[in-house]
């Protein structure tokens, strides 16, 4: 592959209106299409699909544990036996017996919810941007932090927003500094709408708020009167089988929730889900009544089948191992072939470490060698909204075997180590 | 059921926050959150699905046709042989090769596309909402047929665009009115970014733009530098088989189209399109990345593997016929029962027709009493952007059985009958 053939800030497959003759459009746009751009993360896919490349770069679940024959079944059934229904509209708050069976799993994080409140929304993705629609006007500011999921930046550029970015640490977001970047937003008369957390294996840091930091997180945001929204899909995901406990079972009234099956079952339905409280999700049906009508009724009906008549505990348990398997394989080989000055984090649950290298090396710029290498992963850049992360990449080990894993940090080393030696 | 109990502007399952004690988050809420109020056809599904009330409210497509069986027969295919695939995240512009046959059945309409310019969405109402999200500012105006469809019109305040209604005969839009609201807008200095129409079997009008007048409002919107959003769910729907020339087959680089499969396959599916000018369709890509990441792969796997393997054109003439026979029962119904001064459009496809009832009868302050007499209607207002629509209702005919239509536009004009002895 001729280096020229990689995807940079603007990928191939979604090409600038520069690059036409001429968009008669572009005049007739919203001021807020100035802050879309194609991500980062989206544009390596049509690179790390080549099947030489060992992708670290994507998210993609993997599904090869999933029950295939028995689910086969079941969607036979729901659509013989009750397509009528799960083939019609439905309602935009999404399907009660759904909205049920994720009120008890979200009682496995110590929360206490009722189904009147939850909402369902196509991906928690759509559930982000709703609540960006219901809070923020241009100019407010979201606190998230640094880094951050490239998904939320996004809605949150497309709704003019601003982030500022919050540091962590190996015990997750820091106190101190949320207090402190909330105190000089404050003194600068800007307009903090929420905190965007990812307590749990965080995307893309791969760390996880330590407990004790919960109660003063919740406690720093109330004192400021911020809305905290609480993103957890990788909850059940963590490789002892603990459950950490919820923001949102410690703050009711000042949390909403963000969860998600595309994690715990099969992305590719887009069932995610938001619990807020009642005021606000009165406001976030609404919004998704405006966005989609309602979210798909079959795709929330074969979930609700699958949580009443499958073991998806059992399934989750297989899926954590699946992923811990793949942790140890990735954290043995970094710790075997990473050139001296990296470091990385330590995942208990999820699917990313994070991936500091050391000074002199730019992560964003590497990546055309890398994929020459016939490695892919995340540049660090796209997971802020600050012009951060050249240092960083995101190293995803969801996807590939054990061995594939092992042999992308290898290549992967080799490509630091070159742009070491040549610097 | 007392009248009490009849949904009105603010119904119960969707509480305004005054009904609680505390909206501690009322001043959190963006500017836009101010336009977003519940649907009025919304409220009355809980009302209308109690089976004494015949219900000409809700637009559900008449499901009893489809091939369920088979149907059933063809999912479990697909889970079973492409379910790693059908069940994982896809692109965010859709699967491709449902892109593709989405260009052949555009083709029925004299439409020639290229698969690239095709963008899957949830349902057309998220394409009309992706649409807003790109083009308008607060404050932009949007044109639309007065009636419009509510969905639309939700969407346009959520992104506090303002609509001007612009009013239509039995033959559709009224260029005159078209140009002269153009040249009124104008003069006022206000930016206007699309024209909303639905030019065949309108919701909720009934009426079919004349062919004639096509080529004239084209031309006006070019013009004024105006796009035309042209959104077509019932074009196939026509009850003599007949299609019209599509807007965009005339107008390529200035009409962007919004297709469905709601009304011509399954509305549970959630599975709509939009077909834009090149440039147009890449920030639609990245509008709608932001909104859900990517449709559900599944329920467009569904769709695609539907058309290839079942005879869809002979399940939409199915419909077609289904829904025609509804139409003469309720035009003939309409004929025999309704008062002197009624009037009403007459359908030649689709879902709908509209009523305008004699002056002095208020068709939303009538509901009450009509869902008394057990039956319902969409009252006019909810189409209006504006406050008009008063002495308007939308009667459905899509749903109930033929004698069900019957008896419910006899207790219908039996209500408007008792508004005029009592006026």
């Amino acid at each position: 592959m001729k280096s020229s053939e990689v995807p940079t800030d603007q990928p191939k497959q979604q090409t600038t209106p520069e690059r036409h003759d001429v968009d008669r459009h572009a005049d007739r746009y919203a001021v807020r299409t100035g802050g879309m751009k194609a991500s980062e993360i989206r544009a390596l896919f049509s690179v790390v699909s080549r099947p030489e490349v060992v992708s670290l770069a994507g998210g993609m679940p993997n599904l090869n544990a999933l029950p295939l024959d028995s689910l086969s079944t079941q969607m036979a059934e729901l659509v013989a036996q009750d397509g009528l229904t799960a083939l019609q509209y439905g309602s935009a708050q999404g399907v009660p017996q759904l909205r049920e069976r994720i009120c008890e799993i979200m009682g496995l994080e110590g929360i206490t919810a009722n189904p009147d409140d939850v909402v369902v929304t196509v991906g928690s993705q759509m559930g982000l941007d709703m609540l960006t629609r219901l809070f923020c006007d241009p100019g407010d500011v979201i606190l998230a932090e640094g880094p951050s999921y490239v998904g939320a930046l996004g809605s949150f550029a497309s709704y003019q927003a601003e982030v500022a970015h919050v540091s962590m640490d190996d015990q997750g977001l820091v106190p101190e500094e949320l207090r402190s970047t909330l105190r000089r937003l404050h003194n600068q008369g800007r307009r903090v709408k929420f905190l965007y957390t990812i307590p749990n294996f965080h995307n893309p840091a791969g760390v996880t708020l330590a407990a004790e930091r919960r109660p003063e997180i919740l406690r720093i945001c109330r004192e400021h009167d911020v809305l905290v929204v609480e993103d957890n899909p990788y909850g059940l995901l963590a490789f002892d089988g603990q459950t950490y406990p919820s923001l949102r079972a410690a703050d009711p009234d000042n949390v909403v929730y963000l969860g998600s099956f595309s994690k715990t079952f099969a992305a590719g339905l887009r069932v995610g889900w938001v619990l807020a409280p009642s005021a606000v999700r009165e406001k976030l049906v609404l919004a998704a009544e405006s966005a989609t009508l309602c979210p798909p009724t079959l795709t929330q009906h074969m979930v609700s089948k699958y949580l009443d008549t499958h073991d998806w505990q059992g399934q989750i348990k297989t899926f954590r191992e699946n992923y811990r398997e793949r942790r140890d394989a990735i954290v043995s080989a970094l710790d075997q072939y990473m050139p001296a000055g990296c470091s990385w984090t330590y995942p208990d649950g999820g699917f990313y470490v994070w991936l500091t290298v050391p000074e002199g090396v730019d992560a964003k710029a590497m990546l055309p060698r890398a994929v020459d290498a016939h490695v892919a992963y995340a540049p660090g850049t796209g997971f802020y909204a600050d012009g951060g992360g050249h240092q960083q990449m995101r190293l995803s080990y969801c996807y590939p075997t054990p061995e594939r894993l092992q042999e992308g940090v290898r290549r992967l080393a080799g490509v630091i180590q070159s742009e070491l030696d040549d610097s």
